[in-house]
């Protein structure tokens, strides 16, 4: 029982097994974990009384220049772990403390290896209102939702899988906890996250670990697709089984054992809560209280939002990373969306627009072509936009916004498309170019401008920039893009630009460009000289 | 030297010769004054040394319920002042307290009786977005702006009061130090607000009571014309004088002056700067303890808020009464206008939103028609706007906005005809009735409507409404408005509902309302029978 030894989770290794190559395995001493990856540490302790509230566990791990505290988690059946994200190659030493005296004072050391390619590290903040990975590389949001695809029956969730391999989206919002109103005429959740039995009669003291075993399955096959698992932790949608109502001692247990299991995986989310403003036994102090605790909980600094329906959250709050807006008109048009960036000085992030979908409800009717112009909208207005797919029988619930499976919708392959112009584009991402004065225009003064004139069906653009960044004689190359036909047609010709008014410059010659006189159209304009920032 | 009378300002007195019936007039031991007018209490003491910081003088009034703290002020001379705004009528006693002898312990007490006619009190925020006066009569901003005008030569401030007394703003935006950018081309200064010599030797311990008598006089000229002064403590206008560049004391020295002075104007509102961020020697943490300072020193209470330029201020902060914007977009389409009323749960108003005007600065050539649009939109988005008028010869600075005199476009009229639109509404202020669907209606939902269309042209509106407090069989009565010709035609029919969708009512016959066919039409839709909100 008092014997340390390092395992490896069966499904992380088979996970391992199908992604090769491989990075570790069973090993004794000093095992290798790649950095950014999940190092896990298991223990074996005491399986009577009620561990999850008894038994404190925690390590502290050094490379010898830092010291990062990180808390452990009972997995069950007398198992202990503790779940570390190296940020740094080479050794690393680690001590457990516990007030149970057969898991403190455990000691170890391992070596951290360089990332493999498709490992970035963890997203994170950059040039105020975007995004990079660890390492630097841009990471440009095309995210989706997909709440409840981990209760779905085993086959659906491994559907899902496939669906994400080919599908755009580097986000997925998913709820951490089941919702009782999409099972209406679903099948029922498998399993639950609380000891006890649906609707009501938990124990909100002992988790299931079997439950955050199944999820964390899936938020690991999903770090190795390079997804996003944008997690919710609390959402109004279970009143049926009361996981929103909780008190405040139950709330923080699920934190801190949430924050235990999952933050070690490089590629979480932390979303407060979808809707927290429908979730009517908390107060925004609440919400408040339980941002801090993730904050001051999570070892790796994971991304942390809350995402409301009417009340808009105070997202200054410092606890907050990132502003993860629903709003069913303000990527509508890009002058809107713009707007909320120089409230919070944040990254903007619209994770709810509606859904492209036939349902009933308007928050789920929106076609293939507006979802898209929805998504461009942002992107013109410096913001994210995110993606939903609700097409189902009526308003039956099997869509891909509730439970996963397949995409119906048209936008999906336009939106991979707007990925690969974001991807090859300014690293610290698109800024509005002339706030509050031409709002169609996004980039790098000088460098490079994403313009997006969205239901026009112009037949020309007269060729003009606002002046930030320019000077006479500035050669550029324009491409006409059609966002929804997925075409990027080049300019035959090179414009030489020369101050037209104290806010304009114009092509020496007046230079105009055709445009196919259809709505959905782009023009991506790039300075001829090789930018420092493109990517060659 | 020692003692104490009471004095009504020469200034004072003339205002009240010349605005009947007299509200008091040269009294010794209980004079009466109005409530929400001004009681000043005059008293003389040391001349010597810098009275502006040697001195510390309050009193504390109480009517047998409540005791209020009030600064005193030295204006010059040996003079030294105390005023109080009474908010109940009946008997009031004050006791003074300072650090002189001469000045401390005088007590008196004088009778406060009901307001007149035309004086509702300070306005106060309402119903969370919406303003009213004390008394309760709602308070529905029309503001301009008028920066400098008390800095103008006498005849042209007369000129500018003639000209406000018959335009249709009931909010005034005015700096209350001058700005060295706009005296370029144009007259001096005539004072200065502090002791020394322009363009910089001044010397920040010594206020220029003439200049602030002279501003005051103005600000009671307001007050009698029913116009709220947005009085404006700090912009980055003034660089080569230096106001804006003061040390941290001297900054909480002229707050203090400053609050001293004017807070028994009960038509005061604070703007503690204009373009805050422009003023590079301020720190936000700096504007915050200018604005905690202001709300910790005025007893009165007014309304608070910080005006920016490309930054948006933390308008969330307990200060902060509204939200005071710049953008030269955001009205344009009220989608936009209503975005920030979700974020401060506070009123918004964008006091500048461009101006009407022939400059050649963009943000000073809006036409008369799109003034007048970008009112319409604020106004359905639940929101307020401010005007500008900026015609002059080239961009020659002696324009309205700049310094008053005369109005040179073509909106006031229209703003006028908004005004009595909104002060014939419901009382509590107009909201979205369909946030995020349908952004072109705000009201009262089953009661009445505003409904604007815009830049529209459309010749039909068939009749529909948002579900909200609706049922089938009520009946509602249309009136087609042209906001440019100012007129208000009533469609010869009454439209009975019923439910059309999950979301929408419309008539029974489904009926329709013919339109003019042309930009800036809106429908005022009530219900028929009397609501209780409406003025009889």
């Amino acid at each position: 029982m008092n014997l340390r030894t390092f395992e490896v989770a069966p499904w992380l290794a088979l996970l391992l097994a199908l992604a090769a190559p491989m990075e570790g395995g069973t090993v004794e001493e000093s095992p290798a974990v790649e950095r950014w990856n999940t190092f896990e540490l298991t223990l074996h302790g005491p399986a009577t009384g009620n561990p999850f509230v008894d038994v404190r566990l925690g390590a502290r791990f050094t490379d010898g220049t830092r010291t990062i505290e990180v808390p452990g988690f009972y997995d069950g059946d007398g198992v202990y772990r503790v779940r570390f994200m190296p940020d740094a190659t080479g050794a690393w030493h680690y001590e457990t403390s516990s007030n149970d005296p057969l898991l403190a004072g455990q000691r170890g050391e391992f070596t951290v290896t360089p990332a493999r390619r498709g490992n970035h590290g963890p997203v994170r903040v950059r040039n105020t209102y975007h995004f990079a990975y660890a390492d630097g590389t841009p990471f440009k949001p095309i995210g989706t939702t997909i709440y409840n695809w981990t209760d779905a029956p085993e086959e659906v969730q491994e559907q899902t899988l496939r669906t994400l391999a080919t599908a755009p989206f580097n986000k997925a919002r998913m709820l951490l906890t089941p919702q009782s109103v999409a099972y209406r005429r679903q099948f029922a959740p498998p399993r639950w996250p609380f000891a006890g039995q649906p609707p009501r009669d938990w124990d909100f003291a002992r988790f299931n670990p079997e439950y955050f075993r199944a999820f964390e399955k899936r938020v690991a096959q999903l770090r190795e697709l390079g997804i996003e698992a944008d997690l919710i932790l609390f959402h109004p949608y279970g009143k049926a089984w009361g996981f929103e109502a909780m008190d405040a001692a139950a709330d923080e247990r699920y934190v801190r054992y949430v924050v235990a299991r999952f933050a070690a995986f490089r590629n979480v989310w932390w979303s407060l809560a979808n809707e927290y403003d429908l979730v009517r036994t908390k107060t925004e102090e609440h919400w408040d209280q339980l941002g801090r605790l993730v904050q001051a909980t999570d070892p790796f600094d994971h991304l942390r939002s809350i995402h409301h329906s009417q009340l808009l959250f105070d997202n200054r709050q410092p606890w907050v990373t990132h502003a993860s807006i629903q709003n069913g008109s303000a990527v509508e048009e890009p002058g809107r969306a713009e707007l909320y960036r120089d409230v919070w000085r944040k990254p903007v992030v619209y994770d709810e627009v509606k859904y492209e979908g036939n349902a009933r409800r308007r928050w789920g009717q929106l076609s293939g072509p507006e979802m898209v112009h929805r998504f461009w909208c942002g992107t013109v207005a410096g913001t994210y936009v995110g993606h939903g797919d609700f097409f189902g029988v009526e308003d039956a619930p099997d869509t891909w916004t509730s439970f996963g499976g397949v995409l119906r919708g048209e936008s999906a392959p336009r939106l991979a498309f707007l990925r690969t112009i974001l991807e090859s584009g300014p690293a610290d991402g698109l800024d509005p170019v002339d706030k509050w004065q031409n709002v169609t225009v996004a980039g790098v003064p000088g460098e490079y401008y994403l313009v997006y004139l969205g239901r026009e069906s112009a037949t020309a653009w007269p060729f003009r920039l606002f002046r930030s960044g320019l000077k006479d004689g500035m050669r550029f190359k324009v491409e006409v893009i059609d966002t929804w036909a997925m075409t990027i047609t080049p300019v035959e010709r090179e414009f030489v630009i020369t101050k037209s008014d104290d806010y304009t410059f114009v092509a020496v010659d007046g230079g105009s460009i055709a445009l196919p006189g259809k709505p959905g159209i782009a023009l991506r304009i790039q300075r001829t000289a090789p930018a420092k920032f493109l990517k060659e």
